[in-house]
């Protein structure tokens, strides 16, 4: 049996193109004792990816002939561990490859999700970052006017729902028309900005004449100066993402702090890992609402694991509808 | 019955000089009902007031010719008000001048403090500041390594101590080596560095190698990159002024978002008005280690409202030790 594996061929200048990455194919190894191995069925892609091969991420970085890392959900087909069995969904570290071995306490089970694909969206990763930021951090309250950044994005899409469940007042800010009418039609959000066409400091004035309560930043940038001159008293800023400077390798500097304290602001640096323990109080309270179709995720799949490098560019270029998923042939 | 007043004659640029303000002697208005006439004893001069010649204060700005504002302890000695009485020792916003007048609701009791210029100072709003930024912000463990610029001013002093009793190591940032010295011999922080014989950062590293717990910001600017490239996980940052460019009319970047993401900060705005409805609950916390001399505060202390000028101007550069107070005649 044959292992197909993406590595990075060198790494990207800027954004990334399909030619940084380099398809493989390998034997697998036999299992040890404890080991088990998995057939992947769908691969996440994912923003913080492209830290990695920055070599800057938390969760580590990424060298030239590495298999490029990423969550997977997928079947156990061999186990030699008592725990695990042939034909178990399992959520795992399997990176971008249509096989992996891993010992049997690295696998975490995926019960009680109808499409097992929401285990690594909306039931996953970043739908806990989501939930983790606007739930346990910001505390949204009724009525509190939010504003998220990439707001069609698999974050930003979950915590714009999130939001509307809560009673906040939802403003979304994306970069195509097409976005706009998703962020408006479909997801709930009350009103969506592009901010390819209009102004968004203006737009921002007229839509929120009280301030932002909330801001879910997925950006940082130039963005997160211009909501965080227009927050209001008591507001909360959750500090989750730089996509602005995700392809660069300079560090943008921080609003002036003087804006937080003009709007006594709390902002909290986000990091999901810190959440891990709460994912299933996080599941609990979400799962009925998405296997109801309450709470979705349109998610972007890219069929067949030698396009991964292809979809991967174009998450990065900002061209995905949704949570970005590879999915296995 | 004269009264003397300072008042702003010309908007500084830069650092402010005597000659931005001029003294100016007039009538004393007859009360009216319900107004109360009080004379100074102590004014307290702060560094927010250089803001205020900016116009950019949340309390408000000041035009030439207007009298500067300051809280100043007082006595009765005039009432048409049941509430207060000739002698009746209060605080109140009577500005830069020797007498002032108020409607009764403007005043507040001096009382339980051994020491009446306290009430302007470890007991007063600078105190208020230290203790709503380090006991209900950061929420100080012991065993935290907490990092104070200014640390020997009248918020950071305060803080300081605060931290102590909280069981914090407390590492202070100062100006010169005579404040290095007061800071560790008199306020009792574990060390102390001096900024400008000193490399910060470096210093930093050898004396917090598992980062810094409680950053609490008096002065933004450059200080507050190198502190926050250098928090723990689960740091707190209190935003609470910024010194460094108190006398620019430039507003500093902050540090990039990234660095408070990896430590998982928490960075609060604090404005200290918002937390006067609880001044009770701190006074009573602390008065009777004041009244002891368990918790101390230097003055630095100028005689006559007509060199009040000159004492704010040293302030602003920084060479005052302790807390600015003029002492009436």
């Amino acid at each position: 049996m044959q292992n197909t594996q993406v590595t990075l061929a060198s790494y990207p200048e800027g954004f990334p193109a399909p030619a940084n990455f380099a398809v493989v194919n390998s034997a697998l190894p036999a299992l040890a004792e404890g080991q088990v191995l998995v057939k992947t069925r769908y691969l996440s892609l994912d923003p913080y990816m492209r830290s990695q091969l920055a070599g800057r991420h938390i969760s580590g970085s990424i060298q030239p002939g590495d298999v490029m890392l990423g969550e997977v959900v997928g079947e156990v087909v061999d186990s030699r561990a008592p725990e695990w069995h042939t034909g178990d969904i399992v959520r795992c570290m399997g990176g971008w490859q249509t096989f992996s071995v891993h010992h049997h306490s690295q696998l975490f089970p995926v019960t009680n999700i109808k499409k097992i694909s929401h285990a690594l969206s909306i039931l996953g990763m970043p739908g806990l970052t989501a939930y983790a930021g606007l739930i346990w951090q910001a505390m949204p309250k009724p009525g509190d006017v939010i504003v998220i950044p990439a707001a069609t994005g698999a974050v930003g899409a979950t915590a714009g729902q999130l939001a509307k469940r809560a009673g906040c007042r939802v403003i979304g800010i994306v970069g195509s028309d097409e976005k706009v009418a998703y962020a408006i039609d479909t997801l709930g959000y009350d009103h969506c900005i592009n901010r390819k066409r209009e102004e968004v400091a203006a737009t921002l004035d007229t839509l929120c004449p009280n301030g932002v309560d909330i801001y879910f930043d997925l950006v940082g940038g130039e963005l997160l100066h211009t909501v965080s001159a227009r927050l209001a008293v008591g507001a909360r800023v959750i500090l989750c993402g730089m996509i602005a400077e995700t392809n660069s390798n300079e560090r943008m500097a921080g609003p002036s702090p003087a804006l937080w304290i003009k709007s006594r602001a709390t902002v909290y640096g986000l990091v999901v890992y810190d959440f891990e323990p709460r994912r299933e109080e996080f599941i609990d309270d979400c799962v009925d609402d998405v296997n109801a179709g309450k709470l979705i995720m349109r998610e972007d799949i890219t069929s067949g694991i030698e396009n991964a490098p292809a979809a991967f560019c174009k998450l990065m270029r900002g061209e995905n509808l949704g949570k970005v998923l590879v999915k296995m042939i």
